[in-house]
């Protein structure tokens, strides 16, 4: 792993997303850029002192020397750090496991493809929403005309942990380094949590976004980034749609919630209630779809673990990318691809986020005006 | 009443609305256009018949001469009959409470407005939503600072009656006229429901519009006035939103719905369950507040009924639009001004929605372009 | 009316519900049995003061003998009044809709179905939630075998108003009658609510309570009546099931709950959301049944005033009672029986209701021993 | 591990709950008491085969013999099984954590604990709802007072699985063990569920059932053991509630549910959306606490991995089971007793639940005649 040393909070939800299926031991880490940070957090998890390093070039160098090195890595770093140590591990041929957006810039963006399409090695970007079952189940039905042809995508991601100036108390590192531009890309909301959103409506529609209409602002003084976006949607096969992401929204812990509306049906699903799912056939009562529940499909049930009613949640999510890296991986070993790897967001769901985010802010600079993607 | 006649859905509203405080007494009519379903309309609704008309004007002249005239007319005939009809009883010091929108058109709002600046008499506009207990208490609370100040309001009304060509099957009157340019005006659901999301937006916040980038769309072919419009929003004091509005979203009835976020809170609310309303001050657990119930205010209490936990409803909601133009009208009879006239919609809130509608379908038809209103 | 002058709750709410759909006009009332309290009550709903009366016999005397007199009363006193007051409007020939529970105590039940027998006129008892649109449809659903054999009946009636010793405090006129034996009944929350948790389980179902166990407490000190009750049920063909009452429950305003089980499905119902109802089909996803939506009955349709998402409440549930004793008063006049008689709460209920209050009280005073109603 | 072979549910899910904060590696097992079955469930599981054991007290005695033996082990097999499977460990020295029901049986129960007395190793019994962060803030909120002395609890656990006759249809092990008094014991769904409703009641409010009354009862033809229970509770301080559990109940997956209510507030959770937990203090508005959310306890923040708004689940409260498991077992291996270990479910709760299961059958054996536990 690098990064996800002690204050970050990403790093551990990747570690018990690993474990959870058991499909992964951690074993080295490049774990802080501070080499004292980066060895007490090696100890606090059980590493071997040996395998504690202070850079990820070092930790991808030697890990790549030694018989019983890595097979793969996370990178759980901010966003600014993902290009290039991604680059280390990749040209030794270690399988990437990374977190999103792709990089901060899109230059990076590109250094990063490059490095990509010039490996062996998988890339998988941890664009985790798309691991809930019933994600999973309400791609399926879109795909199987359970809703007719797609006409509106309305998709929020409202939180409200940076209503106030959290990045100006200098006690939480991560409104520090979310809001930093240096770290973590031009973007604020719209790179941290509007990715996701538009992620997500990619993932279940199948439609990609062809123009966008960006209205980005800053709504604490001071703030570096944009807290809040409201952004019109013009998808492919005329659809048309909205998207909603803040960073401001009191009452909203972590309100991701995707709607899907055909000429026959409309889905709807939130991240907070994940073991649900909406479904609207016109005309008729409305159903809701539970995971592992009477009206789930294969595509909802073959990620799940537990029985209806007995609830999965964000971490099940996460695991559920780990798990389709491991099978991954493992048909990679034996020259083979996983048969469900297009389900799995990597390089393509990364360079369409890195896009989607440099539309908005060219679009938001021109007060607005349509980008086409 | 003008309107209403039988196939109408709005009439019977209003007449229920009107009868449910006792404060109204139905007793004469023009209640459709074509003479003989006036009779008939007036007969079913115990009508004497002297006094079922064929005609608006017939009815406003005869009634203005009788010594037991009527003191208030309804208006609940599509939308290109509001202003001549609401002159008609204007001019002859008759209060008229009309349906929503103001007119079909900005010429007829002009000519509707000169009728009312020249008449002593009331005009209410039953902007009905604005009648519901928990969202004067909403009002109230943001008037009060709950929030803060505004930063966001996310606004919306889906519908999905108009997901198929209903209007094309010769079997929905409702369906006809609402898509009907002539009838409705430039905009439908724009026009129908968007005006209700603005209205009751900037009625709970206290802000206005002024700018908005409007997407308008007709999803189903043929339809001559757009099903589903995505817009964004500019408000006073720095307050920026989103509205959708929609009447082919699969699964929504009658889905208005609004969420407000300050730098001190949010409130959120939803039409289908009116009685509750979401307080989430920033910091603490959010709150359910309940008509009636402990938190309740006093602005909600004045217009509640019941105890808590005895659900009021929609025509609850419209009777006290009702209620409030009896006691303006009392007032005005003794020489004065009911206290809580401010609170009832009338010509200003009629306005501001014409030229909503207006700079809605400009905005569309300039490629969503930024309009100033 | 007799009864319902100021400070009471239930006298309102039966006005708004009489006068909801036009067919009551409220001319004469023996408001309360305080005669200035009954005149000035008169004064304040705008009765003629000739037809204000300080009694209620007085009141039925001179009725009987106008030329315009009523055609029927609404008694909506404390119970210990139910009897005589009917019985007087009865044994005149007018017709009779009374609060629940019918009486007070288990005598006067016996000179009330007396009265009854006696009389041409109609009695209906306004076990109001029995009005609702959903329970109407459940109703229809059990007896149509949507959900087969009913096996399990789940019903609940919670409050919190009593949580504390309102009765004591000399400031709650509802709360003294209420819990006084003498008005009330020995019955406390078991005659106020837990009477319209039996009345409505047997009315969704179609079954009767053949034997019950009742453990009943007052856990407030010094209140002389039970505030919660709960209770085994054994009903006919099979069916068991529990009840629990209560007015003590923070948190719960006016929760009655009724859930259905049988060997082909389930459903659910909550009086605080009363447009909504689930329906799970046994090995199917839940269904969400909405008033006036895709999947209403006929039965739901025909107590329906608005569109689906346009909420009715409360009031147009019990309005729904005073239409159907509208409908059954009218055909009485024709010499005919309205064909929606038998959905219409009335000595039968009644009488079923006080069986079950007395039973509960005799099961509760021999330690919750079973007790055959 | 005992137990947890191929087709089973709940191994799975303690392997999960082991290995998902990392304190416990899966090294042996008598997965099944078929020698062929066990083996391949080993090889299934990445297993040693030599530690692939056909019979648990080969897998005792071999573990408790080698240097790297296992220094706990999970038991997870059909009821009957757990008194002596538990009692091989424990006179190893074998720390043991079991699935609830205790046992099958009162003497079997009688037998392990004695086992438990004589040894110094740990038992813990997986009654994993009480590891919800939520039901740990709810115990401390009861403790604390916020709802002043509770009065009422009302706890179901309602489950639609067998509403059909699974067990004789030869496909559904589940069924066909957990309806077999041999292997499960008496009690059906009482031991199965109700259990738990049972735990979690006494968990929450630190009461204990003092009396009951239990109206048991097999709705499907055939079926050996009961499939729902109404139980009336008196509980000590004056308490009172209800416990109804179902296994036959449409629409139901896994509906634990408690209510609490004191003379000061009242508290609601489901497990089915355990990230919640609702707080009603009296005569204030509701208030909606989520786990790690602004109202979240110490108590509920220790036991959670991720912040508000990224749901957990089912696994990650029976995972905090597993984690204080393995804090106490390395307090033990210190010589000392972990902190939290009174809130761990052990030998008192099982004997508590074992109880309860046979005052259960009494009693409705008895007519629901009241029992004494």
């Amino acid at each position: 792993m690098v990064g996800g040393g002690k204050d970050a909070f990403i790093g551990a939800v990747h570690r018990i997303a690993a474990r959870l299926d058991g499909d992964f031991d951690l074993v080295a880490g490049a774990l802080s850029s501070t080499p004292e940070k980066a060895r007490d957090s090696g100890a606090a998890l059980g590493l071997d002192p040996d395998r504690c390093y202070g850079r990820f070039d070092d930790m991808a160098e030697a890990e790549a020397a030694r018989p019983d090195g890595i097979e793969a890595v996370a990178i759980v770093t901010p966003n600014h750090v993902h290009a290039p140590a991604a680059a280390a591990f990749l040209e030794r041929g270690i399988h990437v496991i990374c977190d999103k957006p792709l990089t901060a810039t899109m230059d990076q963006a590109a250094d990063l493809e490059s490095a990509i399409r010039a490996s062996d090695a998988l890339f998988i970007l941890t664009h985790n929403y798309t691991g809930y079952p019933m994600i999973r189940q309400a791609r399926t039905m879109v795909a199987a005309g359970d809703l007719g042809r797609v006409r509106i995508v309305q998709v929020e991601y409202a939180q409200d942990w940076l209503t106030e100036a959290a990045e100006q108390t200098g006690a939480n590192k991560q409104a520090e380094w979310r809001t930093d531009p240096e770290r973590s890309g031009a973007g604020g909301s719209i790179g941290d949590i509007g990715t996701h959103a538009h992620n997500l409506a990619c993932f279940v529609t199948g439609l990609t976004v062809e123009k966008l209409s960006a209205d980005l602002h800053s709504f604490v003084p001071g703030r570096r980034v944009d807290d809040n976006a409201h952004i019109l949607l013009r998808l492919n096969d005329g659809a048309r749609g909205m998207l909603w992401c803040s960073q401001v929204a009191p009452g909203n812990e972590n309100g991701l919630r995707l709607r899907v509306y055909g000429d026959k049906g409309g889905l709807e699903w939130g991240q907070e209630d994940p073991n649900y799912l909406w479904f609207a056939p016109f005309g008729q009562p409305k159903r809701l779809l539970t995971r592992r529940g009477a009206g789930a499909s294969e595509a909802a049930n073959a990620v799940s673990r537990t029985p209806g009613g007995h609830p999965e949640g964000y971490l099940e999510g996460f695991a559920n990318i780990y798990a389709g890296a491991a099978r991954a991986i493992r048909a990679a070993q034996r020259g083979e691809r996983a048969p469900d790897l297009d389900l799995l967001p990597g390089l393509d769901a990364g360079l369409a986020g890195m896009r989607f985010i440099d539309a908005c802010i060219r679009s938001s600079r021109d007060n607005a005006a349509w980008v086409t993607l």
